[in-house]
């Protein structure tokens, strides 16, 4: 049993940020219904490597879910969504703003339907300001919000992960169970209105604060922490080693193992403000004191003495990786069409409701029927009709 | 109003992921105690730069919450915690696995006192699994958990924020909000853990799939989209633009604003699997296109077609972003000792119950008095006592 259990979540996102939302709420124990266009169906169906004509896209980020076909430009496609959102809790969308109201389903519509429905929105730039109507996609709110001008060696750089869509998708997700939470409490609904731009702004965290206070504009650090020293990669004898001595206890554990007792007390380096300071001389010293052992000595050394490090992982070592097999991170689903595929598995572990991964991603429309039968009652004929009409 | 008004959440946290957690539950109205070492403080109030001897890192993510500081090397710190627990909804902690026990204040000890409590923990690798009590920071599970793998030009990149923490801050919310929305029906609270490591390979999504269906390792791709095309920055004529080609009927609008109609039905162009395959000759093409204009005059016409598109702004440009303002993403606060500070605003707008930012970040302790007094019903004088036993 999942902790969201019960709650209908009437899904009409696609691609990424939305269908992440859902995605995590279906881990959760709701009910998502996907609703996609007939034949066409979710954009990122397209997206490839495909198995067996089923994209890999698609099936990690949709798990757990139904999807049924409706087509919300017809006028009975409206009126079937309009019969669901009376029996759902939640509708979420990722549509362009303007778009759900062009079909006269916004959320003052909807709401006349279900007023305790929350209605999500997940979208670009969000549903007000100038920006609003313009259409974004990951790597735009990427080089917008301020997080590729931090990123990299040299030169501004994209996160390799879709971290616009995905920081959107976890957002939404906490709107709506804050929603959720507090319906629970007034019987009353309402709109979640969620932006990728202000979610880019939103973990910028403290780089605005820096820039501030100093008037220097961040720039991309390579892979050094902006504050925390020393805190990067270093080159070993035979490789590279990531560690990450955040306080002053650690860097003395560290002088210890190194052999450098001096530098515990040394007035350039003692603190961590100090060892921002005179981060250039402390990086030669540092790279001295790494290239004396290989990257498993280290690992060994570290480990022991409880010093933060980790080699550099390539996805084929994290899904070897003892402790992410040991945690369940990677979880086999068995799809009815591409066969046995590996996903991501739950990160939020719950000890009484614990998420559940039940089922692989649905083929288009694979629960159409299930869905108007169990929801609005509608008979075998009358499906039939609707098909013959593309209306689903 | 909050959405979570009336939740009290007893906070643990330092540094980042878990304060991050508790800052998006008090955005949403939750009182957040911030339960810190007397004397010392969060760690990361000596993460420079500072401001009036304030560190603007601590301030970015710490608005809304009341500190109160409390020894738990102490019996009495330990009691005092322990009453608090009574009064609360939610206990929240980072320390590394273990801590707590140790303490005598695990989940075990605390659910004795209140069964309707929900403790969450957000550690490096989980309360599970053999690397459990290693210790962790940002720059290691970014390095052990595959994105640094999948970031950057030509070598492995750290994200320039700290995705390693910030995404386990989400996942903890969300785990918070599911546990307190299951509460409500079940009455009962339950342990929720969080491992920072677990949620890099969630954010992975798709990369694990595309790495076990195609056998290729996923390596640094600069600053393209693994699977889109054309999803990139490209050179104009006198800067850089970002456009985000998400699906053909943006490619065949961007071929027409290009005057390169015959690329719209090219056997090798003509729809995204295909401009995938044959990506580099595309690129020469691309390229040779986006330089005929200035990033301004390619703004101009895309914003003009719906193509969706960017600058690379840094962080001066981000604050000063005319949507950024209009969202109310950058928000002055007034700190009692720092004076006026701005950090980032709520990414989540609810239409009904709106977060606020209500005040600055606390100095150390500025609320041990009040949170005594009111909860506890402790008077002047044993505060006193406390106070110059070590206590708080």
């Amino acid at each position: 049993m999942g902790s969201l259990n019960g709650i209908k979540i009437l899904d009409l996102t696609r691609v990424l940020a939305g269908p992440y939302a859902t995605m995590v709420l279906g881990d959760m124990g709701a009910e998502i219904i996907k609703v996609e266009m007939p034949e066409r169906g979710d954009d990122s169906r397209f997206f490839g490597p495909h198995i067996n004509g089923e994209s890999a896209y698609f099936m990690s980020i949709n798990r757990n879910k139904k999807s049924m076909t409706l087509n919300l430009k017809t006028q009975e496609g409206k009126e079937i969504l309009q019969e669901l959102v009376k029996k759902c809790d939640v509708i979420v969308e990722n549509f362009r703003p303007g778009t759900m109201e062009k079909l006269g389903l916004g959320y003052d519509e909807i709401r006349k339907v279900n007023p305790r429905i929350i209605y999500a929105a997940s979208s670009g730039f969000g549903h007000s300001g100038p920006y609003s109507k313009r259409p974004a996609y990951d790597a735009v709110v990427q080089a917008m919000g301020g997080i590729m001008s931090i990123t990299g060696h040299d030169m501004p750089t994209r996160v390799g992960a879709s971290i616009g869509d995905i920081t959107a998708g976890l957002f939404t997700t906490i709107g709506i169970l804050s929603a959720l939470y507090n319906r629970n409490l007034t019987g009353e609904g309402q709109k979640v209105d969620v932006a990728m731009l202000d979610c880019q702004v939103a973990i910028l965290e403290n780089a605005i604060a820096r820039y501030l206070v100093s008037g220097e504009i961040p720039g991309p650090k390579g892979n050094r922490h902006p504050s925390i020293v020393p805190f990067e990669n270093f080159e070993t004898s035979d490789g590279e080693i990531m560690i990450a001595i955040g306080n002053d206890n650690l860097w003395k554990k560290f002088c210890m193992i190194a052999h450098r007792e001096e530098l515990i007390e040394d007035e350039k380096y003692k603190s961590n403000p100090l060892r921002n300071e005179n981060y250039e001389s402390l990086k030669i010293i540092m790279d001295k004191i790494m290239e004396e052992k290989t990257t498993e000595e280290w690992q060994h050394i570290f480990d022991e003495e409880g010093i933060p490090n980790s080699p550099i992982n390539s996805v084929d070592k994290v899904i070897e990786n003892e402790q992410v097999k040991s945690r369940e991170m990677i979880v086999e689903v068995d799809h009815r069409v591409a066969g046995k595929t590996k996903i991501p598995g739950i990160p939020i572990k719950m000890s009484k409701t614990p998420g559940k991964i039940e089922k692989a991603a649905p083929t288009l429309g694979e629960h159409t029927k299930e869905i108007l039968e169990k929801y609005l009652t509608y008979d075998e004929e009358y499906i039939n009709e609707l098909r013959n009409n593309g209306v689903i």
